[in-house]
């Protein structure tokens, strides 16, 4: 493995030739800060009209960065020079929606059909939250973000449909337009919350059981605020069972070449 | 055809039932004020994915606003009753990109792989400009907004390629910024300006001269701003001549239940 003093000071093109000559494979949360990382699927290209169609009809949860040609492997927007075969550090395949294998490429695999999308992640709107003096708790307390199912339905688009999956924030009252305004200027990594206040209102019963990740320490004064997750796309491509599927595995994203403030300009 | 003076204090469900029942079919700037207006492309499936990652790789010029599945025919999002294959004033059929025919509805030609695509258009944010104070050249003067092919390239998918279309509003210099800030916040209809200042810069080289619709006054102190134009994806697929497309006839838009404010939260 590379030397872990150095890699916080690569640039996103460094570290993902370290990654792509197997000498990185452990999670991105931290790495080339500034810059946008991403979240990837990959489907054959029977599947690739109906979640093209599902991610534009839940902007929210899916928010397309780039999605490339049937068979084409390197990125043109996120990166010029990347390969989304080798460039990210640990892939997970899943065949009929049950997970087969964690590997560290997937070059050998390649097939022409396959049509792989890159989706927006949090980290880019937690940098911009941090920077403004807004505390994120889970980073705080060194835990992965809490995430509930909800009972907010997705738009369905054909195969793919189920309700939306959320990261919930506890943010102080006087800070909560403030989070809303920053969040909302990077609509595509995930934008403003999806719902502040009353859990019970989207169907979380108790917030102190997430469905994934950590739970966190709410302070007195803190509002909960909820941002549609990455994880939702993922979770209706498992549902819908296709015949091939390869992800990300989690927190070991695509590390791109485009700052987080660009994106505040789509 | 439908009253003159009445037609302006309809609902949108209203207009859309007169169009509807083929007793309007003139155009719709100037209906329902306040409501979004959509541009129509239909295209068989076969080349719908090229057409959707055309529109994902150019958000601009190609603002989705809804995107309805092989064969269907009623919208979902814009409306919770309408109809594409009657609701819209007049189509204009293409077959290999020649114009055929231009009707007044397309019920009984509609195939079950027809995939409709509704774009947003400039009306939103001309509406948000104005409420602000900020002059619109082409209303003033009664004219079509100009138009002009750039040097700017698309993103091209699959079959789809070819320069981006702007049109031009010239803006009070002190104004810029408030436009820039007003239209930003309307993503789905264009957003913000592709350009500001010299039309050198993009390829254009007469102001005077628009490849479309009609030159403006431009008094001194304003400042040419370009936007990006919805004949972009039309015109992209005239020169990619599918078997078939179906297209809105100009000026005569799709009346749609969402307000334009609403537009400006996506």
């Amino acid at each position: 493995m590379a030397n872990m003093r150095n890699i916080y000071q690569l640039s996103p093109k460094e570290i993902r030739l370290l990654i792509r000559k197997g000498k990185w494979d452990r999670p991105t949360a931290g790495l080339a800060m500034g810059y946008a990382q991403a979240n990837l699927v990959i489907l054959p290209e029977r599947y690739a009209f109906d979640f093209l169609l599902f991610c534009q009809r839940n902007p929210r949860p899916c928010p397309l960065l780039e999605v490339l040609e049937p068979g084409q492997y390197r990125t043109k927007f996120l990166s010029k020079d990347a390969d989304v075969r080798t460039d990210i550090p640990r892939y997970n395949i899943y065949r009929k929606g049950q997970l087969e294998a964690t590997v560290k490429e997937i070059k050998g695999l390649w097939e022409k059909d396959w049509v792989s999308f890159l989706l927006g992640c949090s980290f880019s709107f937690e940098e911009a939250l941090l920077r403004a003096g807004i505390p994120i708790r889970h980073i705080e307390e060194k835990k992965n973000v809490p995430m509930y199912i909800t009972n907010i339905p997705c738009e369905p688009a054909g195969l793919f449909k189920g309700p939306m999956v959320v990261t919930m924030r506890p943010i102080p009252s006087e800070k909560v337009s403030l989070a809303v305004q920053i969040t909302s200027r990077y609509r595509m990594v995930h934008g403003a919350p999806v719902h502040i206040g009353d859990p019970r209102r989207i169907g979380i019963k108790n917030l102190r059981e997430p469905d994934f990740g950590d739970p966190v320490t709410m302070y007195k004064g803190e509002v909960p605020c909820f941002w549609a997750c990455g994880v939702t796309p993922q979770s209706v491509v498992m549902k819908a069972k296709p015949e091939l599927c390869i992800t990300h595995a989690p927190g070991h994203m695509f590390i791109s070449d485009l700052l987080n403030e660009e994106l505040a300009s789509f």
